[in-house]
């Protein structure tokens, strides 16, 4: 088995090198070349000086997996694919596309008779020792075909892999899983803020933390990771109170809005974010003027001390 | 080590065989007595036929173990041990007691110079093979007598048990471990309810929950007990649309709103437990009217097919 790996970030380089080590033949391009350079010597990746180059280096079906960020970056590698591919060959989009765009693109490739796999990839920067688990989209044939790739990305052969529907069905189930994150990621913040909260009993969250990790109904790989950053420094003092999104929780919340099911706690979840990148607090200071407005309430001024 | 365990339900019970497994001695009071016979020939409790007879049958410290519902049945327990106890014996409330039933109590027994151990007890049904997590709170010195004790019930001597502060301490963060469940348990509920609602993808919710197991960032022991569930029967039209919710959900909002502290994830979460066990549904009927009565919008009614 041999493909041709597009994008060699922080994901993609470590799954060329869970590739590599699990006996899969890699081909790679990335727009800087010094990960390339690095790749081949350390891990025997066959180095490509362009997306043409790429493809050119692989033999019977080619795939190509892009590993790039999504929206024009993956639109673009993709368009410039398609002319240097061949019937039957196939594209794996292995970032977070929105899903729609993978349903799109597939239907585009399928009339070229390119194959396209959506593959919606979990595990971060811990899954090159731990494996990738992967759900991805497309056809039986296509499948197929990257079983052998799959099951080495994945934490083994048999299981953290699975073929969950046609194209697009891989990355929507990547969505809805980073939607669910969203919720799980606000409620442990809630519960620990709580727990802080409560001065008179000065409870050592890390303590609870690592508590909570064994026997406990809460227990999850997401509270493994927040014992260990709580036990490194539980006042979270060097933290700016600020949380970034990127498209899923954004699309997860458009997807209910859409199909007309709720999800509250997803889209509660989400807008929390969005209070924590805010600043301004516009909305604060137009309460903070209502309150004052109408019943003559004190006002905190800009600047007044806390 | 030896100890007297009050309410042999499906926690008490489990709870102490795992003490005698442990090589603890137990004596165990139940109010109906067929439990404390079963528990008596099949793991050697010592049988006590009331509150007093239990204490008559401890020596040096002793410690009764309270596993009773919360509120009322614990009250009039322990009121009924104050007679019965001598100065240094120990009281610990294993229960799902309010945390502030709990400071209160152990200000009272603080009184009559017997100690006071609030235990938060998690692992449910499966806490006799795993271990319980035991959230402790109370002195340095009773911690201290109860140390053998919750080493046993614990999943290991080193782990999954701790005393996280003074007397109300325990319970309090047992509290905050079940608002924590319930934002997490709402989290899955909606993200598997999107997944079932994308009909064209027809997802194998079961295989997705499965898939999910293995190094996906949500990957939780409630994820295992739902690839389960899901396996069994992913329909899930057998049950009810309806979701009980104990007390510490509420509690926990109670809490977030005595602090002052926002926790809008764990407070929806149980607002939308409020609303599956709403059959009457008064609220949607009032807004179907109102938009009627504004707009002239058609209304369903009563008996109306869907």
């Amino acid at each position: 088995m041999k493909l041709a790996m597009i994008g060699l970030g922080k994901m993609g380089g470590n799954m060329v090198r869970r590739l590599r080590r699990g006996g899969i033949e890699v081909v790679g391009y990335n727009r800087s070349p010094e990960i390339v350079q690095t790749l081949h010597s350390e891990e025997g990746l066959i180095p490509a000086s362009s997306l043409a180059d790429a493809v050119v280096k692989l033999d019977g079906i080619r795939v190509i997996w892009l590993m790039l960020p999504s929206g024009e970056p993956t639109e673009e590698a993709i368009k410039e694919l398609i002319p240097l591919l061949s019937d039957g060959d196939i594209i794996v989009d292995g970032g977070n596309s929105n899903y729609h765009d993978s349903v799109r693109r597939g239907a585009l490739l399928e009339d070229q008779h390119i194959g396209f796999m959506d593959a919606g990839t979990s595990g971060g920067v811990w899954g090159l020792d731990n494996g990738y688990c992967l759900m991805v989209g497309g056809t039986d044939h296509v499948a197929q075909v990257l079983k052998p790739v799959l099951q080495v990305l994945a934490p083994a052969a048999d299981r953290g892999w699975a073929h969950v529907g046609p194209v697009g069905a891989g990355h929507f189930s990547k969505m809805i899983h980073n939607g669910i994150e969203y919720g799980m990621m606000q409620a442990f913040a809630e519960g620990f803020a709580l727990l802080k909260g409560k001065e008179e009993f000065a409870i050592d969250v890390a303590q609870v933390a690592e508590l909570w990790r064994h026997s406990s109904v809460v227990r999850s790989w997401l509270l493994d990771l927040t014992a260990e950053g709580l036990l490194e420094d539980q006042t979270l003092t060097k933290v700016a109170p600020y949380v970034a999104d990127s498209g899923e929780g954004r699309w997860t919340v458009i997807e209910a809005v859409d199909q007309g099911v709720a999800a509250p706690v997803l889209s509660l979840a989400l807008q929390m974010r969005f209070s924590s990148q805010d600043s301004e607090g516009y909305s604060h200071r137009l309460l903070s003027m209502m309150r004052n407005a109408f019943g003559g309430h004190a006002m905190k001024n800009t600047g007044d001390k806390q």
